[in-house]
């Protein structure tokens, strides 16, 4: 294959010139310090990890993570989440500190991925993870904690859905008991959103007729808390009714957060994540086909690290919600361009310092006296531009070293 | 070989805990602050880039590129440095803006090591880039902004030694012309600065008493302005002298700039990057034996991307600097603690988010009336201390939600 260009960068990965880092940093900075009010504390983990650990729990499907080798032959990969990173954290650096744990993070985050128009190799995601705590307050927590995170980045409409793994697994194994491979198509068509194809695959099973219209019903599982007392008619297994009471806990309590206007519950869900066993959600924008936060419950995840633990958690994902905001009206930065020529470079370089002391913005330029003449012929009465850049003030040393 | 044990992560790379990452952003924040001040503005480049283009112009040696394979096949290599990423960007991206371009930068680099100790395969390096600018203004100003970074994130004592590729290229040229591996091998010295070897390999080379006097001299040319003085009495040839000259202009500048205290001019020394092309300065704090910033004119690499100019920048290491400051005493957070049982939670999900509203961190957790009976007890008349968490202050909703 043919070399690529020199100005070229891989397929998948982006460069964020500065009106956009300016936004990302912002969101950054408005998520990290709410998810600090609510005790989660920031760390940072490497990028590579081994692959044969981290790489393994990642959940993410093998031909999506970017491996390389080390120097002594060991398989690395680029970290395709921060939930498995932050476990193993957990399990060993923190091992001493007592549970629950509040994490959070922003980061980088590496899939490899097909051709795909849009997809992203690299992209940014913020988030927390609760460690230690089985409960559905924990649940309800992250959940509210996830709302806010998203107001504070800036989204203003948005909703969360709410489902459980156990409630699907608790229907199936009650009215598909012992056909697995039918169980999973039929997840496999809730995940991808495709009802249509979940209402085929349900004629082409064959089943009885009540059966056939409780499994369907559940694609109508969509609402507010009344959700659950529906479900709770469903003929289900222990594991699908205690599910059910879960969810409506976690409800009890996103009323008292004030947030339930945000939610609702969507019992056909299933979290993208195999690691997922309790409470799942995904958080959708207005006008966006794709999530903006997703998270859930994965209670057998630190025991694979060697400190068995429960935990709950999201991602925010901080580079579609960077594209979801657009562009804002550039701020008008207060500039100041200090322009200086020979002889007056001495005392212009000492102004600068005295203004950037001052906490102003300011650039200082070399520039002749028929540069200085122009620049003033072109004022527009508000801004200067010099070599493509606006300033709204000017001090110039020119000439001898007279300031003008 | 062995499998990684399930806790560890790879060699040379490390995990930052709450009070590192704390530290970090702040160093991180007050930079890159000071940074804009002077009219730099921030880029985010990928993590990955192509082999062929910014791999082989990074001046990174090919076996400490950390290298991988994307699903076409083509190699490419984690960044080793933002310098040549910057390049590619002002090549492309940015190609129609107007030169001089001020970009800045806080971001991960990467570099497989030996196992050394205390070497590092990934650290955060925060820098600049002055583009389109060849003047020793532009030297000056980023050695000026370099020691403005140093001082806002936080080291106090530090010296600058600021040194010009051309100076020892011309003497060489001049002294030991046509002996090309002598001069590398003499170069190579200076760059360890071992100034034992490279006094025996002066020796020798058995040459001129007079030359090998002059060649021996340069390993006193460290002081202030009158090092450029002296350096002038030496045979050199136009290239020399003409770096002495720009060396000279440098230090007016940065005289007028007010921080001639921090600068040395240092004749031996050697960037470590081959792609420096004439003034090259490295930072060195009280009682470090490694630079804390490196930098340096490289008026070549930008034509390898196609769009040729002249360039100067460097980059603070920041990982280092974290080390430098050591753990700075805890600073004691506000911290609220809402406890509540069952009856009580949704009174006391409503207190917390009030007083996250009002700017409080805040911490909700659910306790047992025996637990919060101990917490009374334990109170130091300060703070409380609730599952290895301190905190200032306590609302408990506890018992048939009677407030506390």
């Amino acid at each position: 294959m043919s070399k690529p260009k020199v100005f070229e960068k891989p397929i998948g990965v982006k460069d964020y010139l500065p009106g956009a880092v300016a936004k990302l940093r912002h969101i950054e900075r408005e998520v990290l310090a709410c998810m600090q009010g609510w005790g989660y504390e920031q760390i940072i983990t490497p990028t590579m990890e081994y692959y044969d650990t981290v790489g393994m729990a990642s959940s993410t499907t093998d031909k999506k993570l970017f491996k390389l080798l080390n120097n002594r032959g060991t398989t690395l990969v680029l970290r395709s989440d921060m939930t498995a990173p932050i476990a193993r954290v957990v399990a060993s650096l923190l091992k001493e500190s007592a549970f629950p744990l509040r994490l959070s993070y922003h980061s980088n985050i590496f899939r490899s991925i097909e051709e795909e128009a849009g997809r992203e190799a690299e992209f940014f995601q913020t988030g927390v993870e609760l460690v230690g705590d089985s409960s559905a307050d924990a649940d309800a927590e992250v959940v509210a904690l996830a709302i806010a995170s998203l107001k504070a980045a800036g989204v203003e409409r948005f909703k969360i859905a709410i489902g459980h793994v156990g409630f699907l697994n608790g229907l199936f194994e009650e009215l598909l008991s012992g056909r697995k491979a039918e169980q999973e198509e039929l997840k496999s068509c809730l995940l991808g959103r495709d009802y249509v194809g979940y209402r085929e695959k349900l004629r082409s099973l064959a089943l009885d007729a009540s059966v056939q219209g409780e499994l369907e019903s559940i694609l109508r599982l969509r609402g507010g808390q009344e959700i659950c007392d529906q479900a709770l008619q469903l003929r289900t297994n222990a594991e699908g009714r205690q599910s059910i009471r879960h969810l409506c806990e976690i409800w009890d309590a996103l009323k008292a957060y004030g947030v339930c206007e945000h939610v609702l519950i969507d019992l056909t869900m299933i979290g993208d994540f195999s690691y997922y066993t309790g409470m799942t959600f995904e958080g959708y924008a207005a006008d966006l086909g794709f999530p903006v936060v997703s998270g859930g419950r994965y209670d057998n995840l630190l025991a694979q690290f060697g400190r068995p633990a429960a935990a709950t958690g999201f991602a925010l994902k901080t580079t579609r919600i960077l594209e979801l905001l657009g562009d804002s009206e550039e701020t008008e930065l207060e500039r100041t361009l200090v322009l200086y020529n020979g002889s007056g470079r001495s005392e212009a370089l000492s102004e600068a310092q005295r203004l950037r002391a001052e906490g102003k913005q300011v650039i200082a330029e070399r520039c002749t006296a028929e540069e200085l003449e122009r620049l003033y012929k072109d004022f527009d009465g508000r801004t200067y531009t010099f070599k493509g850049v606006r300033y709204n003030a000017l001090s110039a040393f020119v000439k001898g070293g007279d300031r003008v």
